[in-house]
């Protein structure tokens, strides 16, 4: 059914990742210039990374599934979307693509090319945040690709615009954009020492979610044609 | 036609009830903390409601119709597209998953599990706007499932942030979400109180909305094809 | 084609005017009770009023049509999609909607039912501003209908987005909105002694619109069957 | 399979261009006139921007494809969606609609007809943001022509919207547009002797992004039927 060899694929992935990142970091740079009002700065972040989403899974979702998330990648393994030997390719293509988008925003903005960030994100409200706001995105991915499947761009980026401002982490959700963001001493930064307390509130928000889900949809397998058994 | 059991619709009801109010509540949190300026934060509180309903419309609507609201079940019980038996397990979903979703967001911004509600929203001025509020709403659905039943995730996510606005009351439209607002005592809160009077405007304006569209959508009917009687 | 007698096609005009009028005045009186910063009420306004005219031609046009505003009903007219014979009814609803609508704000937010406007928008570039405003408005609806007709709700919505800040006037657009908002004295008032010159340059830019697509959308009229002649 | 005229396709590419970069400078003035923070005069410049591009390149693709940018308009050349041999009325109509958008935008702001940008925009960040901008607006297009071609103006709107925000130099993007915002002195604006250094880097950018997209995107060709040789 997929057409495109993994060497595709992997520049899909880190492609996309990259330009999320760089997305994402651009715009808080852009943002934290512009104005004091960190509510206004969140707002222009949250427009730029929303559409980007939109753009980006539409563009290059038919070529590698547009994950750009090493927790989606995981839930894709677990239900056998991604086959397993694929994996390390796609985390490798997240993590790297994610370092060049802070790359690349900071030569944009004539910063270093890496920094090492000093805000803080820590705590159990902010891991709470991180397991809902990540559960939240694989219930939104795996009840779209059920029931609307050219509407999942539309819904990933309309879900972490929301994500952005009902969390109290401003919703990462995604291990790689959280590593890509540690190197950055900007609106978006975060200390390398939280990334272990987000990545592991991501996992087990991503793992909640593939699991609520694969309860709630269930029933509708139904429809598709069952296979004969000899 | 519906092939998901009570269950899973009542689940599905009540995780919807409970992100929509964990975003209006939580983002409205995120809101007042990052700004001074109202409108800013109204700003970042529509659109992250506006962008989360058309989600989860979308991601549940086919497992339980989405209504997560006691104003809208009761309009399609009217009309028969909600079966009455079905109607105590949908309100008790969105009444239980709406006090959920204020839990989850007071959670992930560390403030209490539950509050009290201090702010003021009563009078005329408050319970008309209710009932245009909700009495649009009614007919943004039904029109919307008539003509472009598709969109309807669209048209209701646009037509709240529009309501947001245009309303003195920042168009509560639900009951369910209501009550829950009542047990925080931030930016998107109302003394419960005040929960009378506006649980009675937004039925007031639902009952509207199903009479008006009733007699204006009427004529169509007569495109479906006639059941033969016997 | 229409199976929507007049008396609804009536009612749908006067309910979309309303709501829409009701929307532009009652979200600019919430903006500025909010906000001092006039960028930031515009932000509110414009976002209102580009969602709801989404909803609005989305569930009453096929219903009436959804023009709502007088410029558009001469323009179809003209070009025959509409029956001279149901103009008047369409100016009157139009016009009856639209002052309905205004009230329903003043209501909303405890003000007087009625006012007299006193901002003053006047003098040449304010007309030539409204003149490229409904040109603009004209051209999109001509061109949509004839390529992309169930896109025309969201481009319409979109236009008057961008139109709301790309226009000095603020794009009006709309003799019937223009007339509603004389009886205003709130952020989206115009005086009634303006009230001509906004009117004069909006159906001008009207005709212009209609003049240049009809020239312009031309050559794909081929594409449909021509009538044998006798 | 385009059977609109030389004269028309001329005209559209004119008359879009013309009200792109109406919109762009029209809401730039709009935005800095009404408000002293940066980042909201960027978000309402941003929002009609995006929403614009939404609408103009829906009503007149289906005439002249909708490039309004001479960067777009060489890599179509040299992809061969483009005769050669049109391209430079492609090229006039683009530069000749783009500085009448500018009149425009100033005689509806009561400014002097033409002006001489002062603001200055240079310099190897600047001039990466332009590759990274018009980079990613041909893969966009590219992309998007080829999975989800009635997206297209869709996602070029949203990915302009968050460019505005995570490249350095707003992303202009397109050199018809940059030469029209160096003849106003208002927010958009840009020195002329900038022009240079913006328009080479948006042609090399173009240049990558036809060069990766063209590997990207090669192996779905085989989908298409093979034509028999001789």
């Amino acid at each position: 059914m997929n057409m495109f060899d993994l060497p595709r694929r992997f520049a899909a992935e880190a492609l996309g990742t990259g330009l999320l990142v760089a997305t994402v970091v651009g715009s808080g740079i852009m943002a934290e210039t512009l104005t004091h009002d960190t509510a206004l700065a969140l707002l222009g972040n949250t427009l730029a990374t929303g559409a980007m989403l939109m753009v980006l899974i539409t563009i290059l979702g038919p070529i590698s599934g547009a994950h750009f998330n090493p927790a989606v990648s995981l839930v894709f393994c677990l239900n056998r979307s991604l086959p397993a030997r694929d994996l390390p390719a796609y985390l490798l293509a997240q993590i790297a693509g994610g370092i060049s988008g802070t790359i690349a925003a900071h030569l944009m903005f004539a910063l270093p090319v890496l920094e090492v960030a000093a805000k803080v994100r820590a705590g159990p409200a902010q891991w709470f945040s991180e397991v809902v706001a990540t559960f939240g995105l694989v219930a939104v991915i795996l009840s779209g690709l059920r029931f609307e499947q050219r509407a999942v761009p539309w819904l990933v980026g309309l879900y972490i615009t929301a994500a952005y401002w009902f969390t109290a982490s401003t919703s990462f959700a995604n291990p790689a954009v959280a590593v890509a963001r540690s190197l950055t001493d900007t609106f978006s930064g975060i200390r390398p020492i939280d990334l272990p307390g987000f990545i592991a509130a991501e996992l087990l928000g991503a793992l909640i979610g593939l699991a609520l889900m694969g309860w709630l949809l269930r029933p509708g397998m139904i429809q598709q044609p069952l296979k004969a058994e000899p």
